[in-house]
């Protein structure tokens, strides 16, 4: 028979993202295009005897159906972690998620009408893009510089779209960036949300990630209105397989949440529920996030020395305090799916930067992602990304 | 702020489910509302000895990210579980998803528009009426008999509805009802699906707990067309809280429904994908079914006993050869919300009727479940339906 899809479904006749991600998974090809953390860290054994204490101790409650809302006892985890993040709030208020990327989806599906404007940071994570337009939203990308979105184009955009619903930022180490919104920027943005009565969402998945420099309150610090909904997730403090993230936001939109999220899968898995609590109690949490960053802070210095020493004197790139990624911008008109080829021929990749924008993409621009590769791979890698781009460049 | 949500957020001012929760959940009443797994079969033990093995042979593998399509290990599995049902196919046509409840949402979401027309048996499982209507369906109920949904009334609503984008059936043990399609009812399903060229959903959660009668094939067995699209779960045969379920269909269906997987959560589970399929490597999942099978066999005798002492002799009932539900209809023209007050008085709850139909529901119908109820519990509840019954019927 012919299937008739829905609107919903992406036209994906042209599916630039398949492209790259089969490229980069040739063998002979060194990737930096992942976002994937490092595995070596990831706590094996201590998650191992966590789960052997749930089996033991509640092993039927975590195999059977659970809530919408969340297990209480991660809740009550979580509840902690916002405190030391600098958010003050109640289990009430927060909601378990399979993982950001449903929080993500989640939101928009509540919050988006076909034809509705939400203003992003240009470029963005592209996920949400994909999750947005599957919505039918009208996407307004803001620029951005070394500090995050600037304020003067945000209000530019909330001018010019007095219709918009909502903003969607990844202020601390942005994907696929790596910038980070300033402090001052931090409180102008609340303001300029408050002004314009607009919701907040926002994504902070590598905030914990911090390697350098001052640690920054999340804009849910500064959301004197409860107009910011808040999402994070253990992906990349614990394990991204075992998908949960968490959304600590407003009472009202929380309840009409747990309705989408009750639709969408009943609820997050249970069992990894039991055993992320069970490793949070048993654990130093920020002793392994001190190694993750401590690991990746190695790589990130590895790959921006190789950067000076391989790509052109005048390429630019973002200097990020955490995270897992930096950001290219390649002098002159540069045709960022040719150079994808070019790098592609001399068996390296990256996320070519098109896919990150709403709209025009701007051209010559590209991601790197350092968390997930080792000392030798980074070195060997740079050298041909740096041998590619002189032979695209000259 | 005031908080603005689409149009697919439902109006939640008359929230009876929550209300009947609610009701349930008080301790001094005895709820036979529930659709939960006995929760003392769960093998737990044994589910801890293969997570064991996962974390100590692929620890890092189970908590990295994975891919939508769902774990090759897990997915491997499922093509011997399929065999054993009758149904021949391929790894490539298998897709793993956050439980039924994700495969129902996803493949709603990826096939309608709103005003598009679905056709399902009336009564039928209350959220997936609550999906639909989130993606705007016009849904049309066909009415059923002791054999399933009545193929005369199912040609009817074909030809009255030839817009008709999709049929969705639970064949086997049909929640709320309990009955099941009978084998000659099967074929012409298919049949008129071919026909009237519509695409089927065909949700078999319950097939496997059969504890009475002879098996039959599902509705994907008699596919000569790649029309149907299968849906089963780990739930009611493992542990619902690992939120696991799969789809077998069309290749097409398929790549389309991983790009909608991707936006909804990335993929399931990574560690519970792995500790399943080790558990159905270590373990003879058919002595599990049949242990669940066997104890819900003699729940349903007991209750299907106190039925027969306790309740007026004019009130009908399904005879389920399996699953976990009985639906009831009482004589004359009943109010079952003003019903299910007086048994919530009388200290005893089920789910009323009303929820599972489309649009106008029967009156005087509940459904009650049995799997989740000890002996002594069965006894007094029933005992204590019995009195209320009488008492409302007066």
């Amino acid at each position: 028979m012919t299937f008739e899809y829905s609107k919903r479904v992406p036209q994906t006749d042209n599916d630039v993202v398949g492209e790259i991600l089969e490229a980069a998974a040739n063998p002979a090809v060194i990737s930096f295009a992942g976002g994937l953390p490092a595995p070596e860290l990831f706590p094996v054994k201590e998650m191992q005897k966590a789960a052997d204490t749930v089996f033991e101790t509640e092993g039927q409650t975590a195999l059977q159906y659970s809530n919408a809302i969340g297990e209480k006892v991660l809740r009550d985890e979580i509840v902690k972690l916002m405190a030391d993040r600098k958010v003050t709030t109640t289990v009430d208020h927060i909601g378990v998620t399979t993982g950001s990327e449903q929080s993500i989806d989640l939101l928009a599906k509540m919050f988006i009408n076909p034809g509705d404007t939400v203003i992003v940071e240009e470029p963005t994570y592209l996920c949400t893009l994909d999750v947005f337009r599957s919505y039918g939203a009208n996407i307004v990308g803001v620029e951005m510089d070394e500090n995050g979105m600037r304020m003067d184009k945000f209000e530019e955009a909330l001018k010019a779209h007095p219709e918009t619903k909502l903003v969607y930022t990844i202020p601390t180490f942005q994907n696929p960036t790596g910038r980070t919104m300033s402090l001052d920027r931090r409180k102008e943005f609340v303001e300029l949300a408050n002004k314009y009565d607009i919701l907040v969402m926002e994504d902070d998945p590598y905030g914990a990630i911090r390697y350098e420099g001052t640690e920054l309150p999340p804009l849910k610090h500064f959301d004197t209105q409860d107009r910011v909904v808040y999402m994070s997730t253990f992906s990349k403090i614990l394990a991204p397989g075992m998908r949960l993230g968490w959304i600590v936001c407003n009472l009202d939109v929380l309840s009409n949440f747990v309705v989408m999220k009750q639709s969408a899968d009943l609820h997050s898995d249970n069992l990894s529920q039991h055993i992320i609590a069970k490793f949070l109690e048993q654990n130093d949490i920020y002793k392994h996030i001190k190694e993750i960053s401590d690991l990746y802070h190695h790589r990130f210095e590895l790959m921006l020395e190789a950067i000076k020493n391989e790509f052109p004197a005048d390429a630019k790139y973002s200097h990020p305090e955490g995270g897992m990624f930096i950001w290219v911008e390649l002098p002159g008109d540069v045709d960022t799916m040719e150079l994808f080829k070019t790098c592609v021929e001399h068996n390296v990749a990256f996320v070519p930067g098109d896919s990150f924008y709403p709209n025009q993409p701007k051209r010559g621009t590209f991601r790197l992602n350092f968390s997930n590769v080792d000392d030798e791979t980074i070195k060997v890698g740079m050298k041909r990304l740096g041998d590619a781009l002189k032979a695209a460049l000259q």
